[in-house]
């Protein structure tokens, strides 16, 4: 397989926007072909990521729309992947694969999504339907509920009494949205404490309002290119090194929520491909859907022992300046997450960070980055390593 | 890249199922696993079309889902594409470049659907989603509108007189109908006359209810393989020998309907990998969703020039013993159209031709087959070249 090097990359605010799907991804995919030195008509494919566009504005069939935006020719082909809030880390990963297998030299990859201007019922019911709907539906299993059970599953496991687990939980709120702060292009740019977590309204035991991320409108891109070709291209070149997915059932077929099956798969197959393991992980955009969320996958990826997630919040490990700084985007949880787009704007942050563009939230020296998004419950989740050439 | 061969397929009867989307793509999945003498535990990815699960069963990420009904392994990357009516070919053709590239040896991919429990508000509302948001929907151009527009505009490129058009249009359906006859799993298995075709209710003139393909449920997989590994399972082997996908934007940007940029690039692309031309083709099953796509499809892949489709029609050029059969399935119009898994279906009919496996209904000596799929108003289109080894 051929070597991939990211040429660009784009990415709207998140937060509240009224354009719609199309203009929106356009103008996160025009920054990154500007970035690359590329025009549309040069581009051989488009592969986006998108959710809820037939709820949102009545679009289905949304990619060649989308590629025709962008003056694409006729001969590239444009495809959309749902694969719930995985679905732009899906489509850049398959975007990669054609490019190292050599179908392609040149995409455009990346993923869009508007939920502000669904109503709190309509977002809620369509979220919702990335769970499982014979199991979980229709018992009333919401995201929150899934992650609310999974902080007291965590709890239990290990032994961890409930308000300390709670005190890390609201220590990675903290933080995230600190990082955000230096994040022009986050939703929320505001510092909070550990007594506003506390004090927030319940949202479902334990997870209370500042536990959650957002409903957010955004986009972001990515061009993926043939480094045999356009390496020279790039001053410093970001590599996409390991493409990882894997694929779960419901929660009652997965047993242990807080293990994975599929994402162990996919951060597996992520580190072989790029012969690394997480002792060499620099820096991580991790899915922070609930804080508890963010916990538990800085174990699954390996950066902390089963069980020790919380106490290395604690520590500030996973802080700037600590051992594996995570989320200095500010995360799902104070960048916002437009589903769709979530994973895409997770390696717009790994590339800037990799070719040191980021400012007050660089993380020094970084030389290897983990991207890492679910989709659902666990059923589908997708990571890549990234690496500085 | 690799030789690709299909080890093989399944499908279920096309009608109205009242089972939910997991279970009927299960049932087309696992005939398709039998077939191949392989269990679930052994495939190494999914790849899956689907539409509107969302509406019909509040069913998003659908794809695990399905994975693990069907016991693949957490490390099998399972994913939903969404391209409209050529959700399931696009599906394949992903399927396949990962097996020709070296990917993965061995994949299942197919496509799911199911419309007749909507109603016909709901139905008419969803289907329309898969045209452009902005220029189409709101002017309340539906598919039936689409295409009775671009009966109008073929007539009158052609100087065709509007009843002979009609007349040709209604041998299509009579044509197609007289094939189902002899196919087991299609909807429509009933004579019609062309006095019948036009005399029915008008739906979108110059289109006739009989001019009209139906809602419907249904799935189909076809198990994809590496020939250098799976060749010899095979007494008659057939590979995925062309793979073309193209793209373009709404109705508004393509000038021409009759001459879909997208359709021109992806045939094009499928003849140049299969290394034939279009006189080199057996058997065809088209997207025939309303009749006149059929004779328009029949020129643009190449059967007939420009304007000479309707008159092939007349002259039984594309019935069984015809100069080339198309859809001896029954097509769109007679096997049904459950849109998420069509081009699964039309795969399955070009795997038992070539297979010499289709009874009555066999295309005798058919060595090459060739499947077209549309996605919206000709905004994706793909197609297959599949060749008995």
């Amino acid at each position: 397989m051929r070597e991939v090097v990211v040429l660009g990359v784009g990415m709207t605010p998140f937060g509240v926007h009224s354009a719609p799907l199309r203009e929106l991804f356009a103008a996160a995919a025009l920054e990154a072909l500007a970035g690359s030195g590329v025009e549309g008509r040069e581009v051989e494919a488009l592969f986006v990521g998108q959710c809820l566009g037939a709820f949102e504005e009545g679009q289905l069939n949304l990619a060649p729309f989308l590629a025709a935006e962008l003056g694409l020719p006729a001969s590239a082909p444009a495809t959309r992947f749902e694969g719930a809030c995985a679905s732009a880390t899906v489509a850049i990963r398959h975007g990669a694969l054609m490019v190292a297998a050599g179908v392609h030299d040149l995409v455009i990859c990346g993923g869009v999504e508007r939920a502000t201007a669904m109503d709190t019922e309509l977002a809620t019911t369509t979220f919702a339907m990335a769970s499982h709907a014979d199991h979980e539906g229709p018992a009333g299993l919401t995201f929150p509920g899934v992650f609310g059970l999974a902080a007291h599953l965590y709890a239990a496991k290990h032994s961890l009494p409930l308000p300390e687990l709670k005190a890390a939980m609201a220590r990675v709120a903290v933080k995230n949205h600190a990082q955000a702060l230096h994040n022009p292009l986050a939703q929320f740019r505001k510092e909070i404490t550990v007594e506003q977590v506390l004090s927030g309204p319940m949202i479902a035991d334990p997870l209370q309002l500042l536990d959650c991320c957002p409903f957010s409108d955004g986009a972001a891109a990515v061009v993926v290119a043939a480094a045999e070709r356009f390496r020279d291209r790039m001053k410093v070149p970001v590599f996409l090194a390991g493409l990882g997915q894997g694929s779960a059932g419901s929660l009652l077929a997965q047993k242990d929520f807080t293990k994975s099956p599929a994402r162990r798969a996919s951060i597996k197959e992520a580190y072989r491909q790029a012969g690394i393991g997480p002792g060499e992980v620099d820096v991580c955009e991790l899915h922070d859907c609930f804080t508890i969320a963010e916990i538990i996958a800085s174990e699954a990826l390996g950066f902390f022992e089963d069980g020790q997630g919380a106490a290395g919040v604690m520590r500030g490990e996973t802080g700037m300046g600590g051992r594996i700084p995570i989320n200095p985007s500010g995360g799902l949880k104070a960048k916002g997450h437009p589903i769709g787009a979530t994973g895409a704007a997770q390696v717009y942050e790994i590339v800037r960070q990799l070719r040191g563009e980021c400012g007050p939230r660089q993380v020094e020296g970084a030389r290897i980055g983990v991207v890492d998004t679910l989709g659902g419950d666990l059923s589908t989740v997708c990571n890549l390593v990234l690496r500085r050439g």
